[in-house]
């Protein structure tokens, strides 16, 4: 097979680590001339692929692209939009054709979540249905962890991480004035309807007693009465109360407890619950509270990656263009564990027809009995996953990151597409 | 002079250096057995003096107290209490003396913001008034900077750091998604009626055009219309938009923006004004935000905290145990900057009588003409506060934080003070 072009591209919510995969799917394709020529980078994800917005990594230096393994944001862009099937829209992907022929592009790579391997996936279908020779591999990311087969998504152990160090470091500062001032202190967490950045934040307590009192997990209803006990429970044991509580927890009713526009997905945007929860227990407990949302922060928080997730970020886009060189379409790399202490993985191939649109929550042996904290079981999958700092480089006392070129290389097509 | 015993306390809301300075005041009294006995620390600031509730520091080893330099919280419990003057409650200051009598001590180190220096003053003025032989020192620390006379205050530099470094972080994150995502980012930043957290922000950016947009300083007036063009201008020039915004920002009433319940000072808690800006964006401009309340852990960041700001700390912590032994009473030790860069600084004393109850705001000229950012001076007055990391131990992923014995000193008194 001649050598062909690739095109990756990274979609939704950027990561820590997200840049680390872009990392290893470029190192390893300059490894492999013979099989693969340039690789292009859709500007803004798949818009990029479909507006012909390609950028040219072939003039980035080794040492940027060695450094977007400590890089957060999405280097390239990234987008929240999500492809048709090719049955109801088959001239986004006539559309798509077109950019590939006339770019000679015959790798696909795409860099997600649930959604965007979904739209993946439709990808990896024009092969077979459009006669178009391609092979597309998804690349696992997401802060939620929520994708299915493979042990943990990247993205989340950083994020885990920085949850954790700062629920430790405010529990500190809480329980050294809540004997005059504050008794409760909630934060806010991501993860939708999956509780795995809420329970990573139980890392935190070292032993018994320890903050986080109270998770407020989106896959347990959330009942006022038991949540105000508990809390009552805790400020009179232990002087003080650590909540972290998921932007996703629903009432009895299945409603979100705060819920908001909806974005282009057509998921309410959610955020700001830690107010509604501290609000009711200033009302019913005369409780002081403070609450914070860590929001993007979380998902961006490079200077306290996890070394684990690095270097799984890392491996899983070096293995995506592996299974690429080997014709392997409609797949995702995910990552196998093997033994949880010490923590050791290797990588394997997940069908891309079984990853897209799966949604993998909290499952209930790593819930406790009572609902609001984690099983050991739970601690066990957790703990390795935030092991390691990769502190990035500092210049003038804040993170030096790189910013790539990002030249577009020359449109072929005459035709605009409107996204 | 025959050697006493010292009483150390801390106050107020902890910053992620507030224990070096106690690491500087315990390891210098350790080296000067000859003035210095026993030093006990307040159980719960002042509260520990007044109810006799003194942590005797010397079962310490050296290496719990030197761990002390890299450990978030108050390590002795701080609080929210005020002394009345003298004259007013004469009571209270008898019930300090007769514990300071007890326990044979003949120094008191107070570490706190404006309102804990008003303490400190108060007590100094024991030996004055009530004819107490008593040697008192305050010890700066404030997250808000507002602390006068001295350089900075020893907390600030480590929270700016957190503040900066997490929203460069957000703002790469951000506009890597403002095409089809959200096209605006509010941050919700600590510090009372003083901007220098929200000005610290400004750090981030490293050219023209970079994140934080817009400051909202409290220093200046909210202007619905000045504001909302402001962040028009920013989405069509740049995509995007990032707004850095104090807590403590005033309508053109004079009203908190947002303004809840009162504190133990009589302050009114403030916080939740992100939600308020970005709402008010969201209604009027139609653009998709998102935002985050740091709250506490912009104050306990001690995994990123400042190497500056944490050799101050501990510098202000010694130098106070100094200013005691030569018999200086009513006094602060206060950084004096000697030049920008490189940094330099000494220290200095400031008279109590001119720190307490003072609030330093940002000066005019360091507030950009359209009072949306920082001019030159404000940068080269913060760059150097944020610089050099001073990273924690890590242990399993997560900083290993010491955990005091705290283990109290047998009580002498019969009688019970209640506060």
């Amino acid at each position: 097979m001649p050598s062909k072009n690739a095109l990756y591209a990274q979609s939704g919510g950027p990561t820590a680590v997200i840049n680390a995969s872009a990392c290893g799917v470029l190192q390893t394709a300059r490894q492999h001339p013979e099989e693969i020529n340039k690789v292009y980078a859709g500007r803004d994800g798949i818009i990029g692929a479909l507006t012909e917005d390609l950028i040219d990594t072939s003039i980035e230096s080794e040492a940027a692209i060695a450094a977007l393994k400590h890089a957060p944001g999405a280097a390239f862009g990234s987008c929240r939009y999500k492809l048709a099937s090719i049955n109801k829209n088959r001239a986004q992907y006539e559309r798509l054709i077109e950019v590939f022929q006339a770019h000679d592009i015959g790798f696909f790579f795409y860099t997600g979540g649930g959604d965007s391997q979904d739209t993946a996936y439709k990808v990896s279908q024009i092969s077979a249905i459009l006669d178009y020779p391609m092979v597309c591999v998804g690349i696992p990311k997401t802060v939620d962890n929520d994708l299915p087969i493979t042990d943990c998504s990247p993205g989340f152990g950083s994020a885990a991480k920085y949850l954790a160090t700062c629920l430790r470091e405010t529990a500190f500062d809480l329980s050294s004035v809540s004997r005059t001032s504050t008794k409760v202190f909630a934060l806010e967490v991501m993860g939708r309807n999956a509780g795995w950045m809420t329970a990573a934040c139980a890392l935190a307590a070292e032993q018994k007693g320890d903050a986080p009192h109270v998770l407020l997990l989106p896959e347990i209803a959330f009942h006022e009465g038991r949540f105000l006990a508990k809390v009552e429970e805790a400020v009179e044991r232990y002087g003080h109360c650590v909540v972290a509580v998921s932007e996703g927890i629903k009432g009895l009713d299945g409603e979100f407890l705060s819920a908001g526009v909806k974005d282009a997905f057509g998921h309410a945007q959610l955020g700001g619950v830690a107010p509604i929860v501290t609000n009711l227990i200033g009302d019913k407990l005369r409780y002081k509270c403070h609450w914070a949302v860590a929001d993007y922060l979380q998902r961006s928080a490079r200077h306290i990656a996890s070394e684990t997730d690095v270097q799984q970020a890392y491996a899983v886009g070096r293995a995506a263009v592996e299974f690429a060189i080997a014709g392997k379409n409609a797949v995702m790399p995910a990552i196998r564990r093997l033994s949880d202490s010490p923590y050791r993985w290797d990588i394997i191939e997940a069908p891309l027809s079984e990853v897209a649109n799966q949604e993998k929550l909290l499952p209930p042996e790593f819930i406790s009995a009572d609902g609001f904290g984690i099983t050991a079981a739970a601690r066990r999958y957790l703990a390795p996953l935030i092991t390691g700092e990769a502190y990035p480089a500092f210049k003038a006392g804040l993170p030096d990151y790189v910013r790539l070129q990002n030249v577009a290389t020359p449109k072929k097509l005459g035709k605009k597409f409107v996204v």
